[in-house]
């Protein structure tokens, strides 16, 4: 049960972004350009960077849904994003995608971890500066929103079958509608 | 130095707001939000959450210019937020900040670390549930804000009366002005 009395039934962030809708948008809409907005890196690979954040942080809620969105989004489906989560180094991913996730690893647990060194070594292997640069920002945007969603105690669904079906929503709508659909949608 | 090129000469979080404004935009909206806007926690207390889980963070540049913030908007000025930073449960607030200052420390280790002991106690002290949705929301914003700004390695001046002017200008013109300004102001 959350601590706080919500205005809707909704699990996770969502019940959260329509409670607060002044601090919801802003959220979503950081959200929707880090993780769908133009980018070099793919819709699945900032997904992935997403869960593996929230897996790092043992939050249930997020680290579902968006393992459920970059599963949908990525070659490799579900199988991937697990080898991800459980080895990310010796995932099959690209050199760069993994380059970036030990950033991004670094980055959950501080960024003071994040060294020149894989700033470098991720270059080396081609990541661009704005790259680098979202791949910090998504991995600091998960631990907000890993301890918002936490600590408040949301609910998390224990079906996969809710987080697949959000994940085929977001895909064809995105991060912002859900303020605007009516509560319990 | 920063580990990536940025636009301007812009110390910390600044520099990151102009060098992507399409994420700078949003994270400046939550903060204006979250420690500005309509709230039964003044300014002051906010800033003083700000600035506690940037110390906790060990953020130079963050726990510095909050500092600054919450000292020039609160009764004891510098000299109570260091005590709070030294020690929040003995520092001079009143029981229900302390109460919310202890939430957000537990945010600052973990969204799974808040308890419903630590809810039940501030409640009975007086805090309401929005007061407890947005501490947790500040002190979540904070370890985003903390590891954008350290997980890139932006600069932190050495100078407080930078800090001090810093707050000045924040108190006059709010988080959202920053990104108009010419680089540089």
């Amino acid at each position: 049960m959350p601590h706080i009395t919500l205005s809707s039934a909704e699990p996770g962030i969502r019940g959260l972004l329509r409670y607060r809708p002044e601090t919801g948008r802003p959220i979503s809409e950081l959200a929707e350009v880090l993780l769908r907005g133009p980018s070099t890196l793919t819709r699945g690979e900032r997904e992935l960077i997403a869960a593996y954040v929230s897996a790092l942080n043992h939050c249930r809620y997020c680290s579902a849904s968006h393992s459920a969105s970059a599963a949908a989004q990525l070659p490799g489906g579900m199988a991937l994003v697990e080898q991800v989560r459980v080895d990310a180094g010796r995932a099959p991913v690209s050199a760069k995608l993994k380059a970036l996730l030990a950033i991004a690893a670094a980055v959950q647990q501080s960024g003071l971890s994040v060294t020149a060194e894989q700033v470098a070594e991720a270059r080396a292997v081609g990541a661009t500066d704005l790259e680098i640069h979202d791949t910090v920002l998504i991995a600091a945007a998960f631990c907000m929103i890993n301890r918002y969603v936490d600590g408040l105690a949301t609910i998390a669904p224990d079906d996969p079958e809710v987080y697949a079906a959000g994940a085929q929503r977001l895909i064809q709508h995105g991060y912002l509608p859900s303020l605007e659909a009516p509560a319990g949608q």
